[in-house]
């Protein structure tokens, strides 16, 4: 269906509808795709909606946060029966908003589903930008990194953590990241230029690990999964080292978390833990995109998705963020554009 | 004995013998008063130490982690059958050490004995340095406090915490401490001019014990204790609260660590969790003094020191600052000046 025929037409939209709260490890059957027939491409003349096609979904790991219903937490749950939301790209179909016109490309906090109409106006940047940004404000800001130093990078094939390393590397330091596969191992080595790299599955004893990656220990440690590793880094943590937190991926399906246990480490090396939000370094993104531009256009800085396309299978594609089936940001293709 | 006969006189000197590494919960009888009779209170001619006598020993929480063999620490445990050791004051009795002259007084790490032949100088500087100048970096540098902000001090009558109270309100800070009897409680608001204070024995959900005294919640948290009380802080943080770590009282006398089970706050919230040294202070020392010396003369600041006569009585007051039997400073008068 050609875009200009779209706006008259009568559509069937599907959507990603969050069951109810999860307690656990979220499974696919906490969501359910269904079908809303007859859905006018039009926005009533009324109204001061736009009418977008969502064309990409972001699969973050903060998502599984929003199925739990915590009160004391600062980002709202998700609503039981209605789509979940995330990160996306959309293009403006109908408007009766002066901001926006047919055609524009916007981004923003989007339903999992195929149309969308919104009052809210969204964000006109890339949806690059979020892990993007978080690596860059994470590393240069809250790690505050010297050249020569040790640096360890968890979940180090993830949308942030490859981007972590090799900022990283151009910032002269020695860089290590652990996964979960061999084969993203292989791709933290080769293709993203870490100085060498783990299999954390495959280490019975991480701090050990960590002793052998790390003979003269860690300066700063990007953390993204918490739990045990957590514990085994602050072991082996250098005196005045930072250890930057915008994640605790092996914690988000626990409901009592696991805790750590080796702070007093903290106070023998004179250690900096600092938890981070992406959110804090909106006001840096144009910064951000001045640096990266060119890294990007010269291929000295490299990107990779892991795409699924068609929004039935974004559920398996959430989910699969939780045991580390995805390599690289998780990406869901709804319509190419 | 007058100074003046001491030099050629013989004595017993009376030593506190650090027994064996500990276990758990310390006991007065891991350590042992014993006496050298005929001590000659003279260095040999051919020597190049110094004699002193200890007038003054200090009582730290940290000389628990010296009594565990824990090779990854970055201080030295102690060495069994031989003198506990820590902060102390002593007056030079004879010696061959140019650098030091008969009735110099002088501190510095000093055996828990009452005479001591060494060696090693000693630094000539206020035995009150220790804890405040661990106040004065930890709550200026670290905790970097704005007019205004909300302030939590753990074990708040101790050493430490009763200046950074004060210090606090010297900034125009909001300031709650806590501490484990009533009349430690009415001496920080009554004595140290704490805005509230708490006896956390008394409150069975610190949590709402400090959302009760913090409804705002929490800009700053000087950390003292760890285990529950750094688990229910973290959840009443601010956004972008600083949480400065000097020492984990609570920790000290157990072999597995309660572990710490709420850090995910730190992300939500932002929070820099920062451990410090004293140590890394000491170039500010006299910068310290500037600042602190007029607010004493003044009245301004005030400091309770507890106080045990006698080396003998060292093993108990030693023993007492881990069931909070001090209040404020412990320290032992081998011999009053």
């Amino acid at each position: 269906m050609a875009d200009g025929s779209e706006k008259n037409a009568v559509v069937s939209n599907r959507k990603v509808i969050f069951k109810d709260y999860v307690f656990g490890f979220p499974k696919e059957s906490d969501m359910v795709v269904t079908v809303d027939k007859n859905l006018k491409l039009k926005v009533a003349s009324d109204s001061k909606d736009i009418l977008v096609k969502n064309l990409y979904l972001s699969c973050d790991p903060y998502m599984r946060l929003l199925m739990t219903n915590r009160s004391s937490e600062i980002f709202g749950p998700y609503t039981p029966g209605t789509p979940i939301t995330g990160f996306g790209v959309s293009k403006v179909i109908d408007s009766r908003n002066p901001e926006f016109k047919e055609g524009d490309l916007v981004w923003g906090i989007t339903g999992w589903e195929c149309w969308e109409e919104t009052e809210q106006p969204k964000q006109s940047e890339s949806t690059t930008g979020m892990p993007g940004l978080t690596a860059y404000g994470g590393f240069y800001e809250v790690c505050a990194p010297k050249k020569g130093e040790y640096v360890f990078v968890s979940a180090a094939s993830g949308a942030v953590g490859q981007l972590v390393g090799q900022f990283a590397k151009l910032m002269g330091c020695y860089v290590v990241g652990s996964a979960g596969t061999q084969d993203k191992v292989e791709l933290l080595k080769n293709k993203f230029g870490f100085d060498d790299a783990f299999n954390y599955k495959e280490e019975p004893d991480l701090n050990a690990a960590l002793k052998r990656y790390f003979p003269e220990g860690i300066d700063i440690y990007f953390e993204n999964v918490e739990g045990k590793m957590l514990d085994a880094v602050i072991l082996n943590m250098r005196v005045h080292g930072r250890i930057a937190v915008c994640g605790m991926i092996s914690q988000y399906n626990r409901d009592q978390p696991e805790g750590v246990h080796n702070l007093m480490s903290i106070v023998y090396k004179r250690v900096r833990i600092e938890g981070f939000a992406v959110f804090d370094y909106y006001p840096q993104y144009s910064k951000f995109l001045d640096f990266i531009l060119p890294y990007i256009r010269e291929g000295k800085v490299k990107y990779v998705e892991d795409i699924v396309e068609g929004l039935e299978n974004g559920p398996a594609a959430l989910i699969g963020l939780f045991s580390g089936c995805n390599v690289g940001k998780q990406v869901i293709v709804i319509a190419p554009q």
